[in-house]
């Protein structure tokens, strides 16, 4: 792969860690832009100790082209959403903090903060149980990651209950972006709900004009140099 | 510019970052001391990352002087405040992350600490959707800008449903400060109302002998010290 | 002790630290591979200053085989557990800031985040004034420890009213991650709680899938990783 | 002064700024341990900058005896509670950002944690408006700091309304412990009192037992430590 894309990937690992967003479980893959049946993962470690030889091909079977060590449990989350939505080229998947009350609660999340507009007006949640009992929660195999393909439908991030989230994006940097505010969002949206029953969201028409064009791109450059200096400084 | 006011700008860009209440989003800027009907802001860069060479220099119609890369889209924020308010030197706009869950309730925020005295009993909220339907909750040209303007009037800082807040003073040290103490009091506010129904706000005789008096000069010269340290340190 | 041993003692605490599980007074300990009679403990300093010369051995009276300095008052919280569990071969007792509240209230802490599936159907809660009353809250002496032992039952944590936590764990490294993740999982169940009166707990057959594995191994390796470069840069 | 007393003052300035205790605006100080009617405080700058150099020597009146630079506005409080309190050798007045909450809302302010049991069975409340109306805010002159001590009584710390708190303690290190444990006291029982109605604080004989004994000393040579280091590294 392009070294470039190579190093994006390092440092969406490591801002996803340094957010806060994930901890030594989350991931983060990208669709391999050569072939759209293949896509890069780290090796199961700490995400906010990746380097460029951590990162492994897979094919959509979650099948290690490359294998550089042991592969993360959960990645047919990753290859069965790329399997069910061509229009993805990055998945994220985190233990977003935030957002797991709202995991259990039942209670929609809705796009109130311009920046998390992707929201829309509620995000589905996976319920691991209504495709297999007695389950430790983790996506397993290719077809809890199937089911949970399903229930993120066509929206750009679903919950997971008691478990996290998974956020999606047509490019990497909007699948790391949209993980970050999802979680600011989650906060905000909680402190509203604790001010007051009525909250003023983002309308149907304020999410049209404003998601398709929230790319998280001055944000990119700054953690990108930063997380990148962290990763060389971490290999002398 | 002066040299010396030039790091103004650029130690404000990065104390509003370290203390949470800018996002890579956020912007401050300084009406010119030589000439009212110019301004300095940086380009559209993360505020974390802005050294003296960022800064450009804007007229009154958000219009480039000298331009040094992309403008802030919402640079109008600042052209339209400077022309309304001829006493306002300096405008901060943030995505403050415990001031939206007001902009999006309607529960008026109210001057409960004597470092936030200057919100008084109430910041006014800016709806755009009174403006302009459907948008993307940017300011994002001078009607907008001046829309915003009259919301905010004579107070010392509005808020932005949906989108954060901005806030004035009549020198670039009171403009930042009272962003970082907006922040602050909200979050106390909000743990206030958890608290009890019944909160002792400052009362209008203490708003007139406080707000007037604070000008955070104490905090100032540390904030600056340090931004300035870490810019000279970025720049090697 | 084997080195590699000693080092990952010294790491729990300095982990233990960074995380803000405990502060200056908490404290872990690990049974003595060699001879399950002893268990291994710091002195009486601050977790995150802990280096390998400060670790002491003691037998299950809680007197020390070695002293290389004062020792922890509340060492009987350790000795007792070794005592009544022969299962457990490392002890956490900390002041974990969001688990307090749940301590003090009545309110059951719940398993709601797989990462904690630990935590079962409920916690027991060691209330020291029906063995004491008008005590310091502090586990003194031998009748104090054997009693919060009982209240820990066959449990992986138990709350101390007013005080704290413990955690235990079959090795260091799962007593160590199940501290990080109750603090996480009070968080966010207090949260739940203020959301929704209806929360999806992890039912019992989902603890039973889940907790016996979670051995937080992908964490390990990072956290005390981290934790001994500190500990090597302090002793220069 | 003695240096290693000097050092014990710039410490707990850094300290206090560290764990958030103390913005700019927080002053701690000590009274002279040759003198009982003088006491040494930092000139007014931000107390995460003092260096040895910065502190001067007061008397009763606070009329400093040795100026070295602008005297705080609010040394008043100092000198008035030295002047009330004969048992008092160090006082900290900070803007405790999780008690500011309670001071508006005339919410008790209990023990139930025994890292802060000195709390008691609730904190007294400074209301200027009391004993000025209109002011704003500042403990800016004798009778005020006068009505300030008035108010804390034979207490370890009180609440001023809309402002912050007072903590005071035979000694240096027991006064910074407790505004660090006040602070830490205050958000958990918010949250407790989030979480039910019912609290068990701590009782009578349980403060009896253990506020007296409570002095913060394994916690203390940390962070002294860790301060004076900071300390030396800025004078380079």
């Amino acid at each position: 792969m392009d070294p470039s894309l190579l190093d994006d990937l390092v440092a969406a690992n490591r801002i996803l860690a340094e957010h806060g967003v994930i901890d030594a479980y989350g991931h983060v893959s990208m669709r391999s832009p050569g072939n759209p049946k293949r896509f890069f993962l780290a090796r199961a470690i700490a995400p906010q100790t990746v380097q460029a030889g951590d990162i492994m091909e897979y094919d959509l079977d979650s099948r290690p082209i490359d294998a550089r060590g042991d592969s993360v449990t959960e990645r047919f989350i990753h290859s069965e959403i790329y399997r069910a939505r061509p229009d993805v080229m990055s998945v994220v998947h985190n233990h977003s903090p935030s957002v797991i009350p709202f995991s259990v609660t039942g209670v929609k999340m809705r796009a109130l903060f311009h920046m998390a507009s992707f929201i829309g007006d509620g995000l589905p949640v996976f319920e691991i149980r209504k495709v297999k009992k007695g389950s430790d929660l983790l996506v397993r195999d290719p077809r809890l990651g199937a089911a949970l393909a399903k229930s993120l439908g066509k929206e750009a991030a679903a919950l997971m209950r008691g478990h996290g989230s998974v956020t999606v994006g047509e490019n990497l940097q909007r699948a790391v972006g949209r993980s970050v505010y999802l979680e600011m969002s989650a906060r905000m949206q909680m402190q509203a709900m604790l001010l007051s029953k009525r909250i003023t969201y983002l309308d149907t028409s304020e999410v049209k004009a404003s998601a398709p064009v929230q790319d998280y791109k001055r944000a990119w450059p700054m953690w990108r140099e930063k997380a990148l200096a962290r990763a060389k400084a971490e290999r002398r």
